[in-house]
């Protein structure tokens, strides 16, 4: 019996659960399709560790999904998508997206003067991701980058709207903005939830570009193309993370906007 | 051949690096042995993780330190304290020692007024366990607690001395210093490079309990009261993460107060 792949599941998956705020965009885009998320909640979070590891542990969850017979994989995770798409690439044949390419060619769509910042973890400003794929689409183009651990513990404390976040965005965000940028890539997935501290301080004259919402255009874009997009039916949202959290339900409303969410906890096979 | 267990190694385990703080003590305290030091980097933090997830790591970090051969086991982390004692005294026959119990033992003995605030990682202070020893030692003495996930990310990014750590620090201790505390735990290896923030907010009248000191304190206490002190011989320091990252072991030196050591990668076996 042919399967009919369009109506299978997206799997998408992140560090943890920031990489709803990509669920939720997709939900706008994508009323029709039906979303598998895994959060690797027990080993978040990715940002700080090595690019061995965060590969690694990127084939583990995109094996989970596998078994979900999905059709396309999303990594909704800047510093997977930084380190890992090329062996995601090998070891699985899915269509696969990430959220960095996305982000640059907005950010190359965005700039006037052609200087772009990008602000995200450690595991992806060092792998210089961002400035490669700018490079590759406009040799022209400026990119500076800063690595921002704070922000998303400050994210996760719920700090989003308060002088602490204030004066830690001033201060990460000085360099660039003495710099000179117009355009500011949210190289990170839990940074959409701060865009309006990060709006006050870099000031009106930047162009915020939020690489989860760029991501689902650019999902929802590939998927066409490929005639895979779901066209009928309700979508839908299932949520698993690998350590079950008591907040995890109610922070997962936080990101999609919406409710808190039944969450099912899995346990990854380990490759 | 008997084996003299005084001269085996004490393995010493932590999500990180943090831990090497008690290290650090151990070594003014217990200058003839040999540490064996684990880091779980790959899997850092545990203090945002459920107890059964900070269980099942901290049980395959005393795995891998079983196969040294260990005397003795020191969880330098408040959070496996909190979580994992019960199961590792099952698993591992072998004399095993946290970092709550000596905290509390210290809390008791520093309070005049009776009213003792602990401040630590969420898992640290959801698990009560300060709570619970400390009303062991004695019932009249009063804990307030608050969990403060911000300080670890300050001291990695390395703002130890730094506006923002004293502005977060104002809020998380605000609560407690209004209630009259006067004496404060450090319930994280993190904290005790904290401290001189620390008694900038908390004003000079509040003590400070450094657990990475009283840990160390009750090692040597315990080790001598079952003759497994070593008392001859240089003592030594091998360290081990199981993901290397570039800045470890510069930031080893930071938390050992030293030089940058030698680190060596290891992979765990999952239990």
């Amino acid at each position: 019996m042919a399967m009919n792949r369009a109506a299978q599941p997206i799997g998408v998956f992140d560090s943890g659960i920031g990489g709803l705020t990509v669920v939720r965009q997709m939900q706008r885009l994508l009323p029709h399709e039906q979303i598998i998320y895994l959060g690797d909640t027990a080993r978040v979070p990715y940002g700080t560790k090595s690019a061995e590891t965060v590969t690694r542990f990127a084939c583990e969850d995109a094996a989970f999904l596998a078994t979900q017979s999905v059709k396309a994989l999303v990594v909704a995770c800047n510093s997977a998508s930084a380190s890992a798409l090329p062996e995601l690439g090998e070891r699985f044949s899915l269509p696969t997206f990430g959220v960095i390419l996305p982000g640059a060619i907005a950010a190359n769509e965005a700039t006037r003067n052609g200087h772009i910042g990008v602000i995200g973890t450690q595991a992806t400003i060092r792998s210089g991701a961002y400035e490669r794929l700018v490079g590759e689409l406009n040799r022209e183009l400026r990119v500076t980058s800063q690595a921002c651990p704070l922000l998303v513990p400050l994210v996760e404390e719920g700090w989003l709207d308060h002088e602490v976040t204030d004066a830690v965005l001033r201060e990460y965000l000085a360099p660039m903005l003495v710099g000179g940028v117009d355009t500011l890539v949210l190289g990170c997935t839990h940074y959409p939830l701060l865009k309006e501290s990060i709006a006050r301080v870099a000031g009106p004259e930047v162009a915020l570009v939020d690489s989860a919402e760029t991501c689902a255009a650019f999902v929802q874009r590939e998927l066409q193309w490929q005639h895979l997009l779901a066209t009928e039916g309700e979508g839908s949202v299932r949520i698993h993370v690998t350590d079950e959290m008591e907040r995890v339900s109610e922070m997962a409303g936080r990101f999609l906007g919406g409710p808190s969410h039944a969450v099912q906890q899995v346990e990854l096979g380990v490759l």
